[in-house]
């Protein structure tokens, strides 16, 4: 961390210097009768763009409070450009991903319905919330996109060209994920990646053989024990952060 | 999977052929009235030792059930001998943290107290049950250990000789984990190991300098965001399977 505020807010407003910054009702609240803070103390926001602003509280009630930006504490930095693509499960383990997705540090979270689907409709406003809260938590100075579900196959019609797929198939149709991404040049390392996740019960195989198909989708398996989808998406992500994504970083 | 039978359970029991189980009513009310099963049909039992046995339903009634055990489906196998030491959290992300563990195949579930712990009181029982229903899931043939909480200095007094630490260390004070593994030997990567994650706000000062004079104790960091505690954990645990574990292993 580049400084001790502890309290790190997103809003969907301009940060400069000098800037004043309205919140809104619940984030008021929140300050003032959660947090219990004070005009005088700072906080911190984000935007997606601009960076991350210490900001002086200068008005604080239960309805409204109004913070003077006062300095950039850091600079937006890029994030990996990686998807997370899977098969929506239910409420709880759901918000789990969107959750550990965020904290892993994904650029787009893609719910997709498969031919094995169960759960076919979406919070994505939760989603949205879970994300959010957990970018404030773990320092990101941006939110991962959320998406409406859409089906498999029309996310794989319009597939944009060079983004790699790592694809977990449980179907053992690839090597294991270690050996796969050891392989990878520095060239495929740079490309646009998607980590994509079945549901229960794996992909059909009109789905495999689609997929075995697909340009630039690596299959890969995570050991030889059956991991939920949430696991599975988690361990994904994070193997490929240390290995392809910016986990070369060290915290700043 | 080496059968179509879904239903694993867990039984404190021996497991041969010929052998007939005796359900506690908790498990035959599941069999019967959760699950819908009858009489004829068959279910699959683990104990930790004697791999993986199939049996047909004898008898079944809400209260208690019979199961003739007729085949073994899987030896036992032996697991990567990796404890997680991790320091409490509150109490729905520890019961993640003993599910997420166990279906990413770790050993021994052990939290421990730091100078920093909030949560000193952890329900070892709820963390053994959801250690329990994650191993039937995921297929592992035995079940982790969970210990009751200790205080982290006299798990390091008594530490095993040669157990070697993976220190996820947010002092940064290691390179990055998967430069870090991949530069151990294949004796280093034999050798048994634990995963270490402290507490919200780190480990103390006095601890971090224990830590880093400490014999076979690998300072490693998890990229460049903060992570939660239950986050930190699985990707930590994901990333030793893949590289140092056996993920390097199929699906049966």
């Amino acid at each position: 961390m580049t400084s001790n505020v502890k309290t790190r807010l997103y809003i969907d407003a301009p940060l400069n210097a000098g800037a004043s910054v309205e919140l809104s009702k619940d984030k008021a609240h929140f300050l003032k009768n959660v947090l219990r803070l004070a005009p005088g103390q700072h906080i911190a926001f984000f935007n997606g763009r601009d960076g991350e602003w210490l900001g002086r509280i200068e008005t604080l009630s239960k309805s409204a409070a109004t913070v003077a930006l006062e300095n950039q504490t850091r600079p937006q930095s890029p994030m990996p450009d990686v998807w997370l693509v899977f098969a929506p499960i239910k409420r709880a383990r759901i918000n789990f991903v969107a959750e550990k997705a965020t904290e892993l540090g994904v650029a787009q979270i893609r719910p997709v319905i498969t031919r094995r689907t169960v759960m076919a409709r979406v919070n994505t406003g939760r989603l949205v919330a879970n994300a959010l809260e957990a970018s404030e938590q773990c320092e990101r100075l941006d939110l991962p996109e959320v998406f409406e579900p859409q089906q498999l196959d029309k996310l794989l019609d319009n597939w944009p060209a060079g983004r790699r797929i790592l694809w977990c198939d449980e179907g053992a149709s690839g090597g294991p994920i270690a050996q796969a991404l050891a392989k990878l040049d520095d060239a495929a390392k740079r490309d646009p990646w998607a980590i994509l996740i079945g549901p229960e019960g794996g992909f059909d195989e009109v789905e495999r053989s689609r997929l075995i198909d697909f340009p630039d989708a690596l299959a890969v398996t995570l050991g030889p024990r059956l991991l939920r989808a949430d696991t599975a998406a988690a361990a994904a992500l994070s193997i490929w952060q240390a290995w392809v994504g910016d986990w070369d970083l060290t915290p700043s």
